[in-house]
């Protein structure tokens, strides 16, 4: 029997919408017609909060100049380079936003950051031009720098990563570190994989 | 040691932005962070894309003022209603836009729709006067419905919805008839569950 395609039950305006929220990260073509059907349903003024804050988004956020953290249009320096409270000799060098992020809400550092902006991944053509590493050697350069805290993720390309970052920064002979492996607090030793008791181990102190 | 509070560290259009995907259902305070960060990172037309559609939907998307299906502003009848190769004397009769979305992707209903605009919830203040049963109603009373199809959910909300419905259409005396219900297809009856068994024994039919 004859129906009409799928396409002409939906209106053009919701196709675009679903399609748009598809292309987020992490949600599929369900979500996708979830979220587009929330939109619809839901007042104005949160959905118009949302495009808003998009586009804003787009507009006025940018990259600090010295750390490359976010910061807002007009301003060269983020709140983290501004703030005269935090230690400006000790730098903790992390791939991106999310990762400052979930260490700033630790309160357990109180240096200054350097965003790469990336990781290397060589599959995906992001190679050391990709990230922000000449800006950091000149910022290391200026002599301001008492250590380095090499903070990007344990894993492959995060280890690669951050090999890359302390070959490019061994000239200048400041002490580089990196972030200690070992049990996950608050995990049970009889579920730690291979690599987190080999790091266990290997990183062992004193008690 | 002192250090600034986190939301110093995110720009306020940031922080706007991830607030605005956390309302949105589904997402979490650290999806709505990723997504957040994914819209900073990906180009400004998709981004912006997205922000249009949603102020699109807003402004633009009305209901079918006869079936309550969607349609565009300037358009009083959706495309379903609008089509003359529709049998217009079939009516099914379907909880949310989302619903008779996945009927017509079946393409194996020819029919038309009412929206009921939701379904009956009393703990969450949803009563008959909620959903679209008089327009429904008027509808039937004008002669041009052959049958009546209650295609709400199979759960107790659902099942109190169709009776609603059904007893409210029942002095036009029409047929009425509801979707079947029985095993899934593809599934398998060992891990059928109970209530799926039951249906599928109360609604056997010649072999």
């Amino acid at each position: 029997m004859a129906t009409a395609p799928l396409s002409s039950t939906l209106t053009g305006v919701l196709e675009r919408l679903t399609c748009a929220f598809g292309r987020l990260p992490g949600i599929g073509a369900k979500s996708a017609e979830r979220l587009a059907h929330h939109i619809l349903k839901c007042p104005d003024d949160e959905a118009l909060a949302l495009a808003l804050a998009i586009q804003e988004a787009k507009e006025r956020v940018r990259h600090c100049l010295v750390c490359f953290h976010l910061t807002e249009m007009g301003e060269t320096h983020c709140s983290l380079c501004r703030d005269s409270r935090r230690d400006q000799g000790l730098l903790c060098v992390v791939e991106q936003h999310r990762d400052l992020l979930a260490l700033e809400r630790t309160n357990s550092f109180s240096g200054v950051y350097h965003v790469l902006l990336g990781r290397l991944a060589p599959l995906q053509g992001i190679g050391p031009d990709q990230l922000t590493l000449e800006p950091l050697a000149e910022r290391v350069a200026s002599g301001q720098i008492r250590e380095i805290i090499l903070a990007t993720n344990p894993n492959l390309e995060g280890d690669s990563t951050a090999l890359l970052v302390a070959k490019r920064l061994a000239p200048f002979e400041i002490p580089i570190t990196k972030l200690a492996r070992g049990l996950a607090s608050g995990s049970q030793l009889e579920f730690a994989n291979k690599e987190m008791l080999s790091d266990a181990l290997a990183g062992r102190s004193k008690f």
